[in-house]
């Protein structure tokens, strides 16, 4: 296996990053498009991620019918999201098919917008977001992030809610991608068995005629303080209980200490949350993440039990965030790196896996970060890494949110 | 990339099998024990579950806390999953830690069934029956098979009801064990970079003495026929609706025809029930699908919706079924033939995914299919074989269930 990282901005700012490998038995491409509900002004919440929806609705040249059958005439894997602060369109395709995979995304990202179309799509979103009802952990999501960021964008919900999707017009949707779909805010990323050359010539074709409008993300801080939320539902069964608080960004080399710090306190398996609420029985899910975004991140915990078990539950959650400067153990921390690192091998085998680490790199860093650097960095976090990280962090100031009956 | 298969069958007959790549950067091993849900009497319902469970709780010479801490400290990523007919043990780490990985997993599977380690992971397995009351979808899932199967084995829940654990006795989860866990019902799976020699000398030391009981399973076939089930619950938002009837077996040639056959009608992107469904906003979720299992076999059907289109969304799932033998589209089977195919490459390319279907096609055939045959043989389906496949199971008898508001 040789790896072999390849870069190339066009005239009007859209950058195309690729990692050949000519061991790989297949080819991944993605486009990383800048923007997601925090590029949202509040009237139009849910824009970004229905805008997703309709890039599948056919273009000037395809019908949502042919962008859907030419995906699997070429045996596509392929999919999109949208999150907080991305919207990615992506495909896993046998290494032949690569350019007829570029030149389909491409041309779908210049979409029709036909108004028929966004008004049978507004009811496809609707019941999508109908659907959270019966998601308590989602609502439960939702809810934190609106007490937690107040005001600020991070609140919006990515869906939008049923009043701002009725509301929203076809034409606030066309100045979104007007505005936000800009050469110079896309990241083309593709990992695999690949033709650099050709693919830059493929992504070309499509894509050297889009005009850029230099569009900004704004990055204004959240004002946070520590607050404290309670929602009933008594259609309930279970007691559901959320954390957020602020952690390291995407660009914070920190990022590798927080990564080891949250497998230590909450991964699914073996650690000291699995130990102290999953074991013995008192919660029947628990986990302790860090999501690491723009100039911007969080810590999420996250448990559900037995109604009758909510306050225990959440006391030793919060305990189990609390206590732990304390109780540091460098043989958990050396234990916690070798995990991951693991899994980031077993990731890395994968093209869709890689495709999608340098399309988020080239996003968040504007570097490329092979998978030999990811895991010397994540293998040199120390124990005092950690300290440090933890006075930086402290889980301060938080949030919680419940959910019960 | 070169593949290599081994076979070696201990005198105990434990049978290892491995697909040798050398070109991978991980490797990944699996226990499959040929025993689930359908092989319990009906009292200790559930125990197959529960004991994969306790696997986790240690051994004469591990605790539960070394257990886990090995896992960590070789930086496996590592799970079990318990299924109708399956209890399957498996580790993905780096190939260097392949031997610890079998070391582990074999010596876990002589558990020390401790009854005070039992009676608190009943707790656990209490929990997460419990978790499954906010969980529509499993419940309508488990109705589904109790009306469709009768007092048949196949009606067996996975978790077993809240009753059926508070009963179950540590002796009864022992005798179970003894009978069922014998070397003679157990596949070592393999594949990625490995040395097959050393793996086979591996799984000899932990695994050599054990003593086979020769336990076979039943196969009395269920008596079937069409039934309807409603079940009402004013605590849910949305509408759910389930169908299930025969479809072939894991046995049975004819599973590639259903493989493309059900991609075609139900498929989560560009099927049938697709456009019918989802493109036009009716239903949030909607899909259909084969699940091969151990001389039996089922096609599955679901759709959840706004309470208001329950009956719209049920007659066009049943409709999508029903019409299909006179609406045949041969270029629709050659896209989901693409489809399928490139998805097997892709789950191909990790030795986690070989493992997987190394470890379930000698459990279900007692042979090797490499992935070119296996790609072969989907490539080789045609309209008529198609056609042939739905003279044989015309989705008759069925079972629908709905759960509502």
């Amino acid at each position: 296996m040789a790896l072999r990282f390849h870069k190339e901005t066009l005239p009007n700012g859209l950058t195309v990053v690729a990692e050949e490998n000519t061991g790989a038995h297949t080819a991944a491409v993605g486009f990383f498009v800048r923007t997601g509900a925090r590029d949202e002004e509040r009237p139009v919440m849910g824009v970004s991620h229905f805008l997703e929806h309709m890039m599948f609705k056919g273009t000037a040249q395809r019908t949502a019918d042919e962008v859907n059958r030419e995906f699997d005439a070429m045996g596509a894997s392929n999919n999109a999201y949208t999150s907080e602060e991305n919207t990615v369109y992506w495909a896993r395709v046998l290494p032949e098919k690569l350019p007829l995979a570029v030149d389909l995304i491409g041309d779908m990202l210049r979409p029709a917008l036909r108004d028929e179309d966004f008004d049978i799509e507004k009811n496809v979103i609707l019941e999508e977001i109908g659907m959270y009802e019966d998601r308590p952990q989602w609502r439960l999501h939702d809810s934190l992030c609106e007490v937690h960021f107040g005001d600020h964008p991070m609140s919006y919900r990515i869906l939008g809610t049923t009043d701002s999707i009725k509301a929203l017009c076809v034409d606030q949707m066309r100045d979104y991608f007007s505005e936000r779909y800009s050469p110079d805010n896309v990241t083309v990323a593709a990992a695999g068995k690949l033709d650099f050359g050709r693919l830059v010539e493929d992504v070309k074709q499509r894509c050297a005629a889009w005009a850029p409008t230099g569009t900004e993300r704004r990055y204004d801080p959240p004002s946070l303080e520590s607050r404290d939320h309670a929602l009933q539902d008594p259609k309930l069964s279970r007691h559901y209980v959320a954390m957020i608080c602020p952690g390291p960004t995407a660009q914070d080399p920190r990022r590798y200490a927080a990564a080891v710090l949250t497998d230590v306190l909450g991964a699914a398996d073996g650690s000291r949350l699995y130990w102290a609420l999953i074991d013995p029985g008192l919660a029947d899910e628990a986990d302790i993440s860090i999501n690491t975004q723009d100039r911007t991140g969080c810590y999420l915990a996250y448990a559900s039990c037995d109604p009758g078990r909510a306050q225990q539950v959440e006391q030793i959650l919060l305990e189990t965030l609390d206590g732990y400067a304390q109780r540091i153990d460098a043989g958990e921390i050396e234990r916690a790196k070798n995990k991951i690192a693991t899994d980031d091998t077993l990731a890395g085998e994968s093209p869709g896996g890689r495709m999608r680490a340098i399309g988020l790199q080239w996003t968040y860093l504007g570097r490329y970060v092979s998978l030999a650097e990811e895991i010397e960095q994540l293998m040199a976090v120390t124990v005092d890494d950690v300290r440090d990280l933890m006075t930086a962090y402290p889980f301060q100031p938080r949030t919680v949110a419940r959910l019960g009956p």
